[in-house]
């Protein structure tokens, strides 16, 4: 059995890896801790649906005792937390999933372009990108993961085939994406306050969010060059979910099914991408609570869309992240995360 | 591995057991059936988010050999449908869920008062109410069960203690659930398109609705007398849940804190229902996707509220009917529903 | 023109009261104030929908000249806030018409037991609680009223011909009220923050709702006697409007029609109450944002079911205060509350 | 008073313009007619919300003394209908407004290309775009008036400047737009029930919607050359409002506050477009019920993005329709629609 340990249990991300982990026939969730003020407080007081399923109590975080007693540390607390913890967890020499953006980025400066100053950068050298379509033998071997953002899950996810494999401009990629409103977290907000969100949608922060950084590095890592995608997130009223409707314009004239084909190809060995054939579009809901990512493309004349759905807490966060605790392990990457989605 | 055939397996509560029994460790799903117009289908044909998890075609119901092959069939059939299968299925052997309404009543008559003639009224002497948290001896030696409705489980979950007991006056019972919209099924109404259900709030079929009956039935059989509960449905706009806040006359006063106690040890054997205990009451979230049935209670002077909150589809239909099969075969009661719920 | 200034204009009900007012045909709004953090910004700063519609700015409360220049003034701060400005109000011979509860009760005892300390008592003898189908001589003549709560409204409209009429046992009345989220107001809360909400319907201050005060004063006066009602309001995922689901014992039976004419007949000189007959019952989404009060009934032997819609922020609250406002005034009670349901 | 009859009043566009028709100060409805099955029912019959409002019954549509009464009449027909009363209506003498498709394109191919067949192509050339933004002068002294699509109007007012003044590349231009369920009509549909679409979001029709060839006649109108956007439309899980997310590429650097400049100036003298300055973005709540259109725009390096919401009943719907017939009789635009929109 592998211990974990989960610093920031406390968000939804949090709660939904406890959930995961809980049920995870090769894991023992040893304790978890959340923000000081939730400190000794069972998770069932802060999330009453825990009731008789959790109850462990919020330790404070890097008690040595239990550093020492895990094999494995998530984070789950905000970029510019998790890089107060690493070193010293690694030094220790746990295996640790950090679900913050703290180690998404092997460059210290575009980190810093777009958070705040690193403070624990000498461990970027060793950091491995979460996205195990992408990267699982370098999952495999790593340490120390960066769990992907839930945008830049949705939209390399959908894009990566068509950048890597040359066939649109990558100076004029758009992805205009769409999110439930977990994804703003638990913390209030106006803006996420019912009565202001519900009945509406509204685009935010328009070519300035900071997952583009994520979408830019690894888009542009594949395609051997610079890439600036335009990322335009939207506020939906729903819980879960992003669709990221992606935009660009192809080098020359391709068929639409060859294009699926490529799709396909690309993805033939990944168990969480469904490339949809024929006349399907994702919706969020078809993953809603599962951990996969459901692709579909229209090619008109010189233009191709991509749709690409997740559960932004699971194939976005927390299962994402299991995910690749599983292959470190060298486990069935499957393991755990075998829930179908939760349908209506 | 027990063998299972669904037939109705294209309606929501159906294909929530698809989905629950494809991960059921003990239960090998070895064919569907759904309406007429579905044969031939793929079950991810009619509902997409089973891509890639589910490739069962839609058979022709009641095949020989398909009720042959099955140690056990669910009927997810609308009332009425079910009688047409339940006896050739009984005098072939096979045990029986019937999630529809045709076996929920030892007496013909109640049936035949609140939905249609019975044509298979012969098999209703050996049907069990298949209410695990009261019939658990029985469930478990029956071989044909009449799986609760939606509304009466929530409803006689949450009034069973108090009129076990004797605590209330039976003849003013109110009962005031709301409802999610999957309730309704997946047939297209009016009432639950979109634009005319979302935002707004509607009672319906007050004091006419037929889950009463089951009520009545089942209360009174607890009572040793009569009951007619009063019920009244509303329709909110969320797509899974059922909330029934139950309104009683107390015939002596009682500490609340002591009814509470008398409901923890009337369930204390039952998983699958949590009394709360405390500030918190139920929410139909904190059960969202899961087998539980969320318990609390409030007392002020003579009266007395009870809150009981579940999933319509889960504890309220197709979960429950897993709870009955596992008890059929002598299995742990939660085995294939240990699914944490959905939150947020 | 009638000048009105509006102190509190920047809740929910406030910023409604300012839709209102800008479009009545016989008021001019001269000034609005809201919480010291927004003195000096426009409206359509706090509410971007106001941009180009509203430019006033928020002032600080209470200016000598504003409240000179103002005929009347509405309150839409919170509850204890409201003594604070009342009696100078009046001292300065101004109408005054507060949304919050600090002048809904003529005794003192009541409001202290339910609220708080009451620092502005000496003008309760004057006040008029503001429901004109109940009291509308008392309205005409009045100079300063207390505008209902917005679950008064909806169940003491529901439940007033059966209590005035005699017709139902006093003793046990029931109330389940059900409210979309912006009736907990704009003021964030965990409990309001949309993933915590949506999806999910939950019962919230089970019988120590403050509103019930108001249930129990006025039907009482009705009756003639005592009333205390068991009241269970209910958070809906929905933006506006209150469903109040009345249950009741009746004394002696009495046809459902029979009643319904009762109902029609108490309320024919209402513009705003629609007693419903035959099949249809109300829903919320009937009534959105307008000023209806819309009422069906249902009886089965000896009980009796009402339901009762509203929107919360206009019949609720602003609107109801137009109409009082409309009243005080000797107008058409109608002015500039004849805006039709906002629907689907 | 201006005499209007509606053919198509049951639909949800229907039911918004008799909303907005009788209360407009200076029209009479004389009289409405939905589909022959509504024929001899009340308005109020097909929607509740109606009662005591709209007592008027369909009739069956074109009785020749109703033609005669009238002097507009407005068409809420789904397109294909409409084709089969322009010809009798016009041949009367009465100005038409036609709320379908079948009368906003002067050249037959392109509706024939898109829709079905013309019937009754002779009025084609006579036809004015009712888009009062662009061609008020022509409305004004139009006699049939094609009335915009929902999805169009959005568009077209959002990308007009660019397009307009050649500030971009009119081969790339990409709209993502979102709309609520109430813009699929009233018609039942498995995808607009609620239980498929609430907590989803999902495109549809991607590049083959037939919204965008008004998109690409008017826009290629504007630049002086053929156009053809890539329109992707989604289904948001909300009742009302279209955002039109507008992507293009700059053919050179402008600065993006010289850009609102340009809107501004072009937008100067329209009532119902608000382009926003600052921080603000547009979102469907803001607009909601009303019939604004909120503009906002967002430079990057050589991309734009334009954000561009209307309520789709209103401005996409029956409060163009009505802003039209005001121009068409000369009166202020903004006549019967100063409604403040329903905020929260």
């Amino acid at each position: 059995m592998i211990k974990a340990g989960i610093i920031g249990a406390g968000g939804y991300a949090g709660v939904t890896l406890v959930s995961i982990l809980l049920r995870h026939p090769q894991v023992e969730l040893i304790w978890i801790s959340s923000e000081p003020a939730h400190e000794g407080k069972k998770l069932s007081e802060l999330y009453p649906f825990m009731r008789g399923i959790c109850e462990l109590k919020c330790k404070k975080a890097m008690e040595e005792k239990d550093v020492k007693a895990a094999d494995i540390v998530f984070l789950g607390v905000p970029h510019g937390l998790a890089m107060d913890f690493v070193p010293d967890l690694r030094k220790a020499g746990k295996k640790v999933i950090d679900l913050s953006a703290d180690y998404r980025f092997k460059d210290k400066e575009v980190y810093e372009k777009w958070y705040i100053k690193h403070k624990g950068a000498e461990y970027l050298k060793e950091t491995v990108y979460g996205l195990p379509e992408l990267y699982k033998d370098k999952i495999k071997k790593a340490e120390l993961i960066g769990n992907p953002g839930c945008y830049p899950t949705a939209a390399i996810l959908g894009a990566a085939p068509l950048v890597k494999e040359g066939l649109i401009d990558t100076s004029n990629i758009f992805v205009d994406a769409k999110t439930g409103v977990s994804g703003a977290g638990r913390g209030l907000n106006l803006v996420t306050h019912f009565p202001e969100c519900n009945e509406g949608v509204a685009a935010y922060k328009v070519m300035t969010h900071r997952h583009s950084a994520e979408m830019d590095v690894e888009l542009g890592s594949l395609a051997g060059k610079n890439i600036e995608v335009a990322f335009a997130p939207h506020l939906v009223p729903m819980n879960r979910g992003i669709l990221a409707s992606i935009y660009g314009i192809l080098k020359k004239k391709i068929d639409q099914q060859k294009l699926i084909d490529i799709y396909k190809k690309f993805y033939k060995n990944e168990p969480f991408v469904r490339v949809i054939e024929g006349q399907g579009l994702p919706s969020t809901k078809e993953v809603y609570a599962s951990n996969y990512c459901d692709i579909a493309l229209r090619v008109s004349e010189n233009k191709v869309v991509v749709l690409s759905a997740i559960d932004n807490l699971v194939k976005g966060a927390a299962g994402q992240a299991v995910q690749n605790m599983n292959l470190v392990y060298g486990l069935d990457e499957k393991l755990g995360l075998e829930s179908v989605p939760v349908y209506p």
